[in-house]
C-alpha cells in the first residue's frame, strides 16, 4: 500500500534524482539533507508505505506524522535536481522493491533519466580522509566521475549495495535509467553519523553539477566528529585498562 | 483479507470516532469498553482480518468466534460517538496499515471527521496521579484540550505512538480527518491494566463531550489496583530479601 | 496462490464437511483418514497453496508430489460426507485464512451447509478414557451432540481452537455455515499420535451419522499405543533413576 | 513482483528445460553453468523478483546488477535445451511458488514439455563415487534413466526435494509437464561445492541427450576437490589432537 501526497508538479530541466536515505554511517541521509538545506530546495511530494514502521512520530508542535520519504526540487544551472530523503527505508525486502518501483515511476513522470544515489561504505576504523567509491549502471559513466576523484575498484572491495541506493540503480537500469552510487568510506558501526564521509561525497556532487556548496556547517560537523572520536578513544582506553584488571576473572579460577 | 459484518447503518450527527484497543497498560481498551458499557452504546459492526490471530475463541456459551474489532454507536448531545474496540490489534506491520485503512474508509462513510484515540504512555514506576498527554493531527486542536488539563510536551517525552492509535491519526490526517491521541501515564509492564490512567482519560473525554460519566465502577477498579499494587510491593520486598540470602551463590564460589 | 485439481463434481445429498488435519495428538488427521479408508470414500479434489512448504515429497513409486490437502466424498444414508484431510496446514497465519476461505467457497459450491471439524485437546498426562469436548457455531447445535456424550464446558478449559479446525467454524459462521469442533482429549506432546482420542471421536461421528464404523483396526492401534506408553514409562523411570545417580553432578561441586 | 528481460524469442525443437540453481553441494548450479559454458549456450532471458535479496552486486566492470535467474538456449541434435541457472533462489516460501509459476508459464510459451532439474543429495561423509538418485513426475520416465545408471529408491532415503528443483516438477506436473530430478550424492555441508557429484550428473545428461560433453575442466575441479579434502582431513586431525589435550578442561574441575 503506497500513498502519495504531491503538492506541486514542477517543470524540470534535465532533472537528476539524488537519493540519500538512512544507512551505513548515515552518509546518504546527511548529505542529501545538507544539500536540501543549503540549496533551499523545495518540498513537493511525500511517499508513504505500509512497509515503513507502523507508528507515527510526534514533532515539536505536538503534531503527529507517519514515517515517509520526501521529495524536494532545486532549479540548477546544468541540471535541475530532485532530492529524495527521509527517516526510513522499507522494513521488509518486498517493500524495498515496491517503494523503489513507485519512486522510479514517479521519477519517470518528472522527466528524470539520471540517478545519483549516496551511501556509506563501511571500513575498519574511522577513515581520516575517506575516499568516495563508485558503482555505475553503465560503464560509460565511470570516466567522468573518475575526473572528480571517485574511485572504481572492479567490485573487489565493495561487493554489493544494499537497499534503496542499490535498488534504484538496479531496477532503474532495467527501465532505462542511468546512474551512479557514490559511497563515502566510513566506520561501519550502527548509530554512527559520519560528516567526513559526507564532505567527501559533497565535493564530488558539487563538481558534477558545477555548483558551489557552502561547506561551513559541514566542516563544523566534521570537527565536532573529530572531537567526539578523540573523546571516545580516550574512554575506550580507560575501559580497556579497567577490564584487564586481574581481579575480574578470579571466580573462574576457583 | 478483510471481512465486514455490519448489522445497522446508523444516521449519526457530527460523529466522532473514539478508539481504544489493547496496548500499554491496556488504557485504550478499558477506557472505551467502560464508555460502551456506561453509555449503553449499541454494537452495529464488526471487522475481521487475516492479520488477526488464526484461531477462534470459545465463549461461555461454547460458541466460537474469530478475533475481531467491534464498532458501537452512541447518540450524544454535542456529538454522536462511534466507539472502536476489540481484543486484538494486527499481528503484522502491513496488517496494521490495511485494517486502519479499512476503518478510515468505513468512518468516512459514517460521516466521521474527527478521531480521538486512547492509549497509555509508559513511565517508570506506577504514577499515583497520572497525567494525560496529547498529540494531535493539527496544531489548532491543542488549545481546547489544554483547557481540559491535557499536557502537550512538544514530542520530547513521547516520541512516537505505535499501532492503531497512531496510524488512525497518521493515515487519517492524510485523508482529511482531524484528531487527537489521549495517552494516560501508566506503568509500562506487560499484562498490567491501569484503571487510574483510564480514569484520567475518562475525565478529559467527559469534559470534551460535555457528557457526565458514572465513574463509580472505575473508581472501584482503581481502588482494587491500589490494593494489588500494595500487595505486589510487599511480595517483591520479600522476594528481594530471600534472593539476597548468601547461600544462593555458594556453588559459584566453589 | 491457490491451485485446485478437481477430478469429479459429485452430486451430494445434504453433504456435511468433515475436516481432520495434522494438529495436537494428530487426532484430526488419523480420525478422518480412518473414516476415508473404512468407508472407501472417493478422492475427487486436491487443493495446493504457496502457504504449504516449498518442497515436493517423493513417494514409494519415486514420483514427486507437492504438499496438498485432499477432498473425498462418501454417499451416506442420512447425509453424504465430504472429507478434508492432508499432510499439512498453512505455514503462515495469512495462509490459514486464504486456504480456509477457498475451502469454504468450494464447500458452498458442493452444497455443504454443515461442518464437523476434528482435533485434539491437549491435557496433562495421557488420558485413559479421553472425553470428547465440543465447541459450536450456534448454541442450538449443542443439545444433539450432548446426547452422543460430547462435553461442553463454557470455554473454561478450552479457550481457543487454533488453525483449520477453528477457522473453518469461525469464517464459516460469518458465511452462513453451521458446525461443531469435536476435540478428543489427548497428550499435548509433539509427534504423539493418539488412537484412543481418535476412537472417542469416531464414536460420536458414528452416532451422529447413524453409520456403523469398523473399529477393529483403530482398536488395534489403541492397543499398540497402550503397549508403547507402558514401555515409554518404564524407560522414563529407568532414566530418572540413572539421572539421579549422585556422580553426575560432581563437577559442579568441585 | 516479477520483471522479465527477454532479448530473444528463439524457435526451439522439442526443448527440454534443464535447471540448476544454488543448493546442497551446489551441484545444480555448477552442473548447469558448466553445460552453458561448454556448449556455448546463448543467454536470451533474465527473470527478476522482489523475493530475491534487495541489493545489487557490483561486477568487475564496476557496474551493478540485481540478483536474477538466467535462461540460455542450446540447439542440440535430439532436443534443443533451455538452461535455467543463477545466483539465488527465492528468499521466501511464497516467492518460490511465484517464481516457479512464472518460469513454467515462460517455458510453456517456449514449447517446453519436459524438465530436468539438477540438485545434490546430502549424505554422511564425502562420497568417492557418488551415485545419481532420481525422482520423477511420472513412473514411465524411470525406465529410460535407469539405463543411464540413475538409482531410484522408492522415496526411502530421499524423502523430499526442497526449492526450485522440487517445485518445478511438482507445480509442473499439475500443468502437464513431465520431468525428473537428478540428484548427485554429496556432502551436506554449507559452502561445499562438489565437482564429483556434478561429474556424475553430467554423465547422465550426456547420455540422455546423446551429446558428448568435454569433461576436462570438470575432471580438474574434481582433482582440486580431492586435494582440498585431503588437506582438510589432515587439518581436522590436527585440531582433534589439540582439542583433546587434557589441560583444556582443568578449570571445570576446580
Amino acid at each position: 500500500m503506497i500513498t502519495w501526497k504531491v503538492s506541486e508538479r514542477p517543470l524540470l530541466y534535465k532533472p537528476v534524482l539524488v537519493e540519500g536515505l538512512p544507512g551505513v554511517g548515515n552518509v546518504g541521509k546527511i548529505t542529501v539533507e545538507y544539500l536540501v538545506q543549503k540549496l533551499k530546495a523545495k518540498k513537493f511530494a511525500e511517499i508513504y508505505s505500509d512497509h515503513f514502521p507502523y507508528h507515527v512520530f510526534i514533532d515539536k508542535k505536538s503534531t503527529v506524522n507517519l514515517p515517509r520519504n520526501e521529495f524536494y526540487y532545486y532549479k540548477g544551472a546544468k541540471h535541475d535536481i530532485v532530492f529524495l530523503t527521509g527517516d526510513f527505508q522499507s522494513m521488509t525486502p518486498q517493500g524495498h522493491y515496491e517503494i523503489i518501483d513507485a519512486v522510479l515511476n514517479f521519477s519517470k513522470e518528472l522527466g528524470v533519466k539520471e540517478i545519483i544515489t549516496v551511501g556509506g561504505f563501511g571500513v575498519e576504523g574511522i577513515p581520516k580522509n575517506p575516499q568516495v567509491l563508485g558503482a555505475v549502471t553503465h560503464e560509460k559513466i565511470i570516466k567522468g566521475f573518475k575526473e572528480f576523484g571517485v574511485t572504481f575498484e572492479d567490485g573487489e572491495r565493495v561487493g554489493m549495495i544494499v537497499g534503496a541506493s542499490g535498488l534504484l540503480l538496479g531496477l532503474g537500469k532495467l527501465r532505462g535509467f542511468e546512474g551512479i552510487c557514490l559511497m563515502g568510506e566510513t566506520f561501519s558501526r550502527p548509530m554512527f553519523t559520519d560528516a567526513r564521509a559526507s564532505k567527501a561525497v559533497l565535493g564530488v556532487i558539487s563538481e558534477y553539477f558545477k555548483m558551489p556548496i557552502d561547506m561551513n556547517d559541514m566542516n563544523l560537523k566534521a570537527k565536532e566528529l573529530d572531537t567526539a572520536i578523540t573523546k571516545a578513544k580516550e574512554l575506550e582506553e580507560q575501559m580497556v585498562k579497567q577490564t584487564n584488571k586481574p581481579e575480574q576473572d578470579l571466580r573462574y579460577i576457583g
